[in-house]
């Protein structure tokens, strides 16, 4: 089963299946992908982050690999969804991409002992890490470097874990070239170490994400890109880029007070 | 009008006012503050905390003053609220208490001139920053160090506005004894500055949070403290500390899975 959310051409907010005919289902409707508005399929109170945890992305990044998992948090402000249209923030020469297998919560969780983190699993999903270079290398907390809005496209769905084998491949291409590939069987440190070690200290909510790091193959976006991030069993997580501050209207919540 | 929370004696979820008499008034309805549950006055999706913004505080910890906010983040599981007995990490040598002014966004807001930032505050609160030093130290993110479970008390009430005079002192204290004591007069960064430098790249939301920076005299606590912040015009945060993983029960979201 793989789960989605969307909100369905009458405006109603739908869970249903996304078929392996790729069909949306919900009860007995049946509806196109492309007819309707996908949504990100969890709502997280937060996305906890890992950095540096496939071998040759930290070589490429001239990092050592760390002892203990690199933690960083991502707010909601930071979703976004398949088939969104995603401005850029302005003026920053270098905003990457960085394809992840994203892990989703099923429970309230803490202290989850790691032969038993399979039990907190809800099911697994496709996250774009996005990534603006010019204010992470100069900043202590990556906030303006990662947590800027719609910094993680998620979904198109939580596929349930049977769905996705051990070693599924992960794989981000921009415009149709291929920019990163891997397997999650690459993971420095694995599912169960990241939820063992991040509930150590910080509770998970039912729909929480971990964005598990990406592969080698990190790359600037420019305005009019399209990334497809694939996770063998999940699918593919598909979005636009505009560039520069081209605010879209695709993303709804980029309200400006008084204005 | 001093906004506060909390789960009245039938177990009902309260958005009240706390009166300068030091009553807790719903409708016709009154209640002693010691008889009641209080709650964090807020729900945020994110606090958005600062570092550095008190000239004495970077000295003490031999800083440089930035030249732009050093921002990080908090998630919802770092809430805990007035009354509460907060558990620090286990086995860690140093927590720190750090007294904050604390801003309440009132509305969804992005790209917020300065000069507009008074029209999207719904008010002012108290917190502590708790902070988990050892791992501080260690990481490129402050997620152990500062994002740990009920890392952030805050409370009792939101202040309206006008409550809270714009030379407004701040002080901490740990079992009566005065440890942090300052002005918000002395942030570096204004609360207008913040706001607008925050919503550059980041959408707040209704009831989010900004810990504005603590002032010189963080010190570290121990087993059995009572730490209580207090900010002219908004009232008085109070909470106790158990240490090296006593857990108190005190605070209901550690739910340990399967066990």
């Amino acid at each position: 089963m793989r789960k989605v959310r969307f909100r369905d051409p009458a405006g109603s907010v739908r869970t249903g299946e996304w078929t392996d005919d790729d069909e949306l289902r919900f009860g007995e409707e049946k509806f196109d992908p492309s007819e309707v508005d996908v949504l990100p399929p969890t709502e997280p109170s937060k996305i906890v982050c890992v950095g540096l945890n496939y071998s040759a992305h930290a070589e490429e990044t001239d990092s050592e690999i760390p002892d203990r998992p690199l933690l960083f948090l991502k707010g909601p402000n930071t979703l976004a969804a398949h088939g969104d249209t995603i401005s850029l923030p302005e003026g920053k020469e270098r905003v990457d991409h960085e394809a992840e297998f994203g892990v989703v919560i099923g429970e309230q969780c803490r202290n989850v002992p790691e032969d038993k983190a399979e039990e907190v699993i809800a099911g697994y999903t496709c996250v774009n890490d996005l990534s603006n270079r010019d204010d992470q290398r100069k900043e202590q907390n990556w906030i303006r470097g990662k947590a800027f809005d719609n910094a993680a496209p998620i979904g198109p769905v939580v596929a349930d874990p049977e769905h996705v084998p051990d070693d599924a491949e992960i794989t981000l291409t921009v415009n149709g070239e291929e920019k990163q590939h891997s397997s999650i069987d690459d993971l420095i440190f694995s599912v169960p170490e990241l939820i063992s070690e991040i509930t150590k200290l910080v509770t998970l909510e039912r729909g929480d994400v971990i964005a598990t790091g990406t592969p080698s193959g990190v790359s600037p976006l420019s305005d009019g890109d399209t990334v497809a991030v694939t996770v063998e069993g999940v699918g593919t997580l598909e979005h636009d880029i505009v560039g520069a501050g081209e605010f879209s209207g695709d993303v709804d919540h980029r309200f400006m007070p008084n204005q």
